[in-house]
C-alpha cells in the first residue's frame, strides 16, 4: 500500500475552497484513518495571492499560474472550485489529459459539459467526482448512483436551491415581500450579488439535469429543463397557500411518466404534512420515489463553506481510497482502517445529561407540589414545567407531570427515589428522557 | 472486462430473500446497465423446497444442503438472509474461507461477530457488505462510511426500529393502548410472533452498535449499549407529551461527549418541530450531526421485503462493480454504463398533468364565479376549492383563488386565457402548480 500523502491542487480559493482547506486540516486525523493515507492540500491557484482567505495557508503554496498545478507531476488530484463554464472546462480537461483525478463542485460545468469531460476521463483512466455539485452536504449523487442501485427510480423531487428556499421560508414566517427578503439574503451571503441564477431557477435546473441523468440513465439534457423562478411569488400567494393547507416550495422535479420524462423547475404548493414541506431556510432535501425502496428522503444543508467542503472532501477520500486500498478493501468495513479504531470510554448511564419528563400519581392535597419541587431543588435539578391535574368531584389520586431542564441522570435518579418515598406519591414514578431540544 | 453473469447464492428465502429474487428479476436491465454485468440468482438454500415463496423461482436451483452453495466454485457472492447468530456466523465464515464475497442483512451477526468476520474477509481478500443490516432501504452505512467521510461525527440519533415507531404512531394518532397496537402490528406482519427483540430495544441496539462504530471509528460494542424498550410507554404518556409540544419516539443515540461515547436506546420526547418527530409508522430516519455537514437526515422504510432487498441488491451491485470495472471507472459517472444511456422522450410542458392554484383580482359583482367555473368546466377541469374574498366597505376589486384537481397543463392554459379575457377579471391571472398531493 502506497503510504505517501496524496497531494491536492485547488483551483480557486473562495468560500468553498477555504472550507475545503479548513476541513482537510481540522479532520486530518479522521480522514487519514478513513482513507488509509494522508491528504495534503499542497497548492492553490488564485487571482490575488495577498487577499485574506479565512483559512490557514502556511502549508499551501499559492500561485496565480494554473499550470503550476495542472502541469505539476506531484499533484494527484485537482479540485476545481472556480465555477463558471469556459475556463473551468478548459482547466478540467487539461488536468484530465495530464492524468490527474478531478473533483469539482461546478454544477453548470457538469450539467452542460459533463459528457465531454467524462468521456475524456475514461480515455485518460482518471476519476472525475462531483458530489458537491448537487445539494451541498447531502451525498445524493452517491445515494442515487450506489445506495439505490437496485431500484427503478420513478421520480426525484428536490428542494435544491437554498436561496429560493430561504426566501420562501422568510416570506411565510414573517409575511415579508420577495424583494425585501432577497435584499436580506444578499446581506447574509445566502444570495449572490447577481442573484439571477438562483432566483430564476437556473441553478436548480443545472442540479436537476444531473439528478435526472443519474436517476434514469439518460444523458445530461440541461436545455430540456422547463424553468421558472420564485420572483413572481407574492406574500399573498404564500399566505393563501398556508390557509389552504400547503406551503410554497421551489422544486426541481424529474419524473418518469407514460409519455416520457418530465424535467421541470418551478414553485409549487406542497401539502403541509409532507416532510418536504417542513424543509426550511437554506436547507435542501431530495425525495426519491423508486420501486424497491418506495419513498426515501435525504436532507441537509445545500450550500455554505463547510457543508460543500464535506462533499468535496468525501469525493477526495473516494479517489484516495481507490488509489490506495486493495480492491476488495476499498472502503473499510467500519469506515476506518481496522488497525486504526479508537477505543473510547463509554459513558455510564448515571453520567449522561439530558432533560426528563416525569410522571406519577399523587394525592390531591395541599403541599404536594411544594414537597416535590423542594426535592428537585435539593438535587440541583431545574424544572421547566410542572402540571398537576385536579380532578372534578372527589378523587384521591391525580396525575402529576413535570419537565426538567438538562441534568445528570444520577441527579434525577436521586430525586425520583426521594419522590417515590413521599407519602403523597402513589405507585411508580416514571421518567422518559427528552432529546433533540436544541 | 469480464462479461459473464455473476452468480449469487441465497442462504434463506423468507420475506427478504423473496424480495431480493423479485428485485433482481424485475430490474434486471437497469441493474446490468449500472453494474456493467448481469447478476443471476442461481441457487437458494431453504429448509423446505416445496413451500411457496412469493417469487419466480424458475431460474433458481433450490437446495436444502448449504454446501451446494458454499462449496460451489461457480457462486461468486453469497447472500446471507437466515438471521440469528450461530448458524449464520458459521456459514458466513465458511463462505469467506471459500473466497466468496458475502452480503448480509443480519444486524445481530454484524453487531456481535462483525470484527471476527471482517478480519477473516481481509485475510481471504473478499468483500463483506451489510447495508441492509441497518435502517432497511436507507443507505445509511454508505452515507456514513463514504458520503460523510470528511466529517468528524458528533452524534447519531435514529428511529431505527419500525415496529416501535409504528406502535408509538398508532398510540398517538388513535389514542390506543400499547398491548392493543402490538397485537395489530403482529397481524399486519410489522412485529414478529415473538416481538421481544423489537419492543425491548435489542434490535435497535444491534443497529446502533454498527452505526456508532462506523461514525466514530470504534469497535462494535454491543454489550455497552444501554437499552430500554417501548412496552412501558402508556397512552397517557403519549398524550401528555403531545400536550407539552413533543412526540414520543424510540431512539438509538450514539453521542461523542467530553466524558466519552454515550450509547443508548430508549423512548424519548422529541420536540414536534424536529423532522425526526414527523417520522411516522414503520418509517425509519437517522439524523447525523457532524462538524462539516452540520445536520443531515436520511429517511426511508426501515423494513419490508422490497426496501430491504433494495439495500441487499445495492451491496451486490457494489461487489459486482468492484469485480468488474476498471478501478478508475468503478461507478459510472452517470450511474449507468456510458454506452447504455437511454434517450427518453422529454414531455413538453403542455402535456404534463398536475393540480394548480390559480389567483387573480376580480370585480366584486354578481356572476363572476359563474363565469369562471363555466370556463373551467368547458376545459374539463375540476375545481376542488374556490374562494372569493368580499371586501368590507366599497372596493371594486377583490382577490379570487381556486385549486384545481389534476389536469393537463394545456387545458389549464386554455382556461386561463379565456379567464383573462373576461371583463370582470382584472390584471394578470396567475397559477402555481401543486405537487406531491398523493
Amino acid at each position: 500500500m502506497n503510504s505517501s500523502p496524496v497531494k491536492i491542487g485547488l483551483l480557486g480559493l473562495g468560500t468553498v475552497g477555504a472550507g475545503t482547506v479548513n476541513v482537510l486540516a481540522r479532520n486530518q486525523d479522521e480522514i487519514q484513518r478513513r482513507a488509509g493515507r494522508a491528504i495534503q492540500c499542497a497548492k492553490a491557484c488564485v487571482q490575488d495571492v495577498s487577499k485574506p482567505r479565512g483559512c490557514d495557508l502556511s502549508a499551501v503554496q499559492l500561485t496565480t499560474n494554473v499550470h503550476d498545478i495542472l502541469d505539476d507531476p506531484e499533484i494527484g488530484v485537482v479540485v476545481e472550485l472556480i465555477g463558471g463554464e469556459a475556463t473551468a472546462r478548459e482547466w478540467v480537461l487539461r488536468a484530465i489529459r495530464n492524468k490527474k483525478h478531478v473533483v469539482t463542485a461546478n454544477k453548470a460545468l457538469i450539467a452542460k459539459h459533463g459528457q465531454e469531460i467524462f468521456s475524456e476521463a475514461n480515455k485518460a483512466g482518471v476519476m472525475v467526482a462531483f458530489e458537491a455539485a448537487v445539494a451541498g452536504g447531502i451525498p445524493i449523487i452517491k445515494t442515487l448512483r450506489e445506495g439505490l442501485a437496485g431500484n427503478r427510480v420513478s421520480r426525484v423531487t428536490g428542494i435544491i436551491n437554498g436561496t429560493c428556499n430561504f426566501i420562501l421560508t422568510e416570506m411565510r414566517e414573517k409575511g415579508r415581500d420577495f424583494t425585501d427578503v432577497l435584499q436580506e439574503a444578499q446581506q447574509l451571503g445566502y444570495a449572490e450579488a447577481d442573484p439571477t441564477f438562483d432566483i430564476e431557477g437556473v441553478d436548480a435546473a443545472h442540479k436537476l439535469t444531473i439528478l435526472a441523468a443519474i436517476a434514469f440513465g439518460m444523458p445530461l439534457l440541461f436545455d430540456s429543463v422547463y424553468t421558472e423562478g420564485v420572483s413572481t411569488v407574492t406574500a399573498e400567494d404564500v399566505a393563501n397557500a398556508e390557509s389552504l393547507g400547503y406551503r410554497i416550495k421551489h422544486l426541481g422535479i424529474a419524473s418518469q411518466t407514460e409519455k416520457g420524462v418530465e424535467l421541470r423547475v418551478h414553485p409549487a404548493l406542497v401539502p403541509k404534512q409532507r416532510l418536504l414541506a417542513s424543509v426550511e431556510g437554506v436547507m435542501n432535501a431530495v425525495e426519491i420515489q423508486a420501486d424497491a425502496v418506495g419513498e426515501a428522503l435525504f436532507y441537509g444543508p445545500g450550500a455554505g463553506a463547510d457543508p460543500t467542503a464535506s462533499a468535496v472532501v468525501a469525493d477526495i477520500v473516494d479517489v484516495v481510497r481507490q488509489l490506495t486500498a486493495d480492491p476488495e478493501n476499498r472502503v473499510p468495513h467500519l469506515a476506518f482502517q481496522p488497525d486504526n479504531l479508537n477505543h473510547p470510554a463509554i459513558v455510564p448511564m448515571e453520567e449522561i445529561e439530558t432533560a426528563y419528563y416525569v410522571y406519577c400519581l399523587v394525592s390531591d392535597q395541599p403541599g404536594v407540589l411544594a414537597d416535590i419541587t423542594a426535592i428537585f431543588a435539593a438535587h440541583k435539578i431545574s424544572i421547566s414545567a410542572i402540571e398537576q391535574h385536579h380532578a372534578a368531584g372527589v378523587q384521591s389520586q391525580v396525575p402529576l407531570m413535570l419537565l426538567t431542564k438538562t441534568t445528570k441522570e444520577s441527579n434525577l435518579q436521586g430525586a425520583l427515589k426521594e419522590m417515590a418515598d413521599l407519602e403523597s406519591v402513589k405507585g411508580k414514578v416514571k421518567r422518559i428522557r427528552v432529546e433533540l431540544e436544541h
